[in-house]
């Protein structure tokens, strides 16, 4: 039977951490303060901004949430970034963005020492080092749920499908790194013998965000899954993993929802921690 | 009969872009410029630049090179870096570096618009897009000598053995890129079954530094063998792969010395001319 990896008690464990920081400041420091920085009205990005809002409050943080109009021209959006950074601790531009406006040229105007997201050109680079600070966020969550629930990846192989810039591929490379010792194998949508990569892997982690791609003849029987792909089909949200007949060969899953997404958004207020000490 | 995979014609070729660009140049253009520096005498490093020495005359591209102290301090070598930025298109300090410095700082210290080797933590957190403009001197190497020779990487199992800063964590991720499409698998000291992986692989390349590591007995038959480790026995120099008995297996192989090394002082001048243009 398998145990299903819940997000919730890591989230909270984090916060624990973030808090314990937070309450060591000296008294008379000004407040913490995160800015975020939304663009048009992606209902996916107002919820993900609300949901770190709420914890911003929950854990006693000032929020600034800068709602920009869609149509805003990139060169605007930059100076707008340069002028929210003046006065915050941390600053996160949520995403997606319009299509006019560039992903990567906009997330490199955060200063390194605001990017509590981890994402900027800078912080992936310093992934390549064997002791980088700022981990991705969902790097980062992946991470912490993997030490809570006491998976050991040393030796052990890994397979992750997907190889994007914000999710995958730091996660492949953080795996592979002396830290974590991993065989990490990274598959994608050009793989053409996927069952026979992922059916070999101990832990399996998918960040496609195609509904129910990985069904239970992918996997072997003790292996650990970790879901992290989030797809929409006819308004509702999937995961990459169909559980069904799972819970005999699976040893622990995390789910979606449920499994590490809950873990992120805490994952960036202890991002936040560390560029404040 | 395996077919070897010399490094010298890749390298012609290379040379040859590179001086169609330069004399695309305007005449009147001062003549382009690049400088190294190393910092005590270690042999290798002494090799390694005069190497590139000899490559800029023949290119017709001036070279500079300032040889430091081996007692320098990180503060004095990270303002001559600083003050002989000002006046060339390219530098390189040459690895490795006495032990007193860090590799990392002093690497970072060179303006990322002059960074040949792409070994800056902004040209390494490039490689997280999928399209960066400098790839560091090895990995650009390695592409290159795969180009020449119609190596296809689309949907290839590569297994690349080494998990380093300056060499394989970069190749690892540029060959999963949306360009190169390979599925790529990294092994390292902790993986316990490297045989298996590298058995599973239809390219391996090893980058561990460990001699004749890798014999005929991991390599299944047809398969591409790409040897980049270099070690040093005895006051001998070897590759990480074993070449005996594998000419029977091996479809192709790039052997050391021979292979992708001659190709990297190419590479780097070619890297120049994008910076330059």
């Amino acid at each position: 039977m398998e145990q299903i990896l819940y997000g919730k008690p890591v989230a909270e464990f984090i916060d624990q951490k973030t808090l314990s920081f937070l309450n060591s400041l000296p008294k008379d420091k000004e407040k913490v303060h995160i800015t975020a920085i939304t663009v048009g009205d992606n209902p996916a990005s107002l919820l993900y901004v609300s949901r770190k809002k709420d914890k911003a409050v929950e854990l006693g943080i000032n929020f600034h949430w800068e709602k920009l109009n869609s149509d805003i021209s990139q060169i605007d959006l930059n100076k707008v970034i340069a002028k929210l950074s003046e006065n915050t601790d941390g600053l996160i531009v949520q995403l997606p963005l319009p299509d006019h406006l560039d992903v990567v040229e906009t997330i490199n105007q955060i200063p390194v020492e605001l990017d509590v997201d981890g994402l900027t050109t800078q912080n992936l680079g310093m992934l390549f080092s064997d002791d980088p600070i700022i981990l991705p966020a969902t790097t980062q969550a992946v991470l912490e749920m993997l030490s809570f629930y006491n998976i050991d990846t040393f030796d052990k192989n890994i397979v992750i499908a997907g190889r994007s810039r914000l999710v995958s591929a730091p996660l492949a490379r953080v795996l592979s790194s002396k830290q974590f010792n991993a065989n990490v194998t990274v598959i994608h949508s050009k793989t053409s013998n996927q069952k026979e990569f992922v059916l070999n892997s101990d832990i399996f982690i998918s960040a496609i965000g195609k509904a129910k791609m990985f069904d239970h003849s992918y996997f072997k029987p003790g292996c650990i899954v970790i879901d992290i792909g989030i797809s929409n089909v006819d308004g509702k949200t999937y995961g990459d993993i169909d559980p069904s007949n799972l819970d005999n060969i699976a040893k622990y899953r995390a789910p979606y929802p449920g499994g590490v997404g809950p873990i992120t958004v805490s994952a960036l207020f202890y991002n936040l921690t560390k560029l404040v000490s």
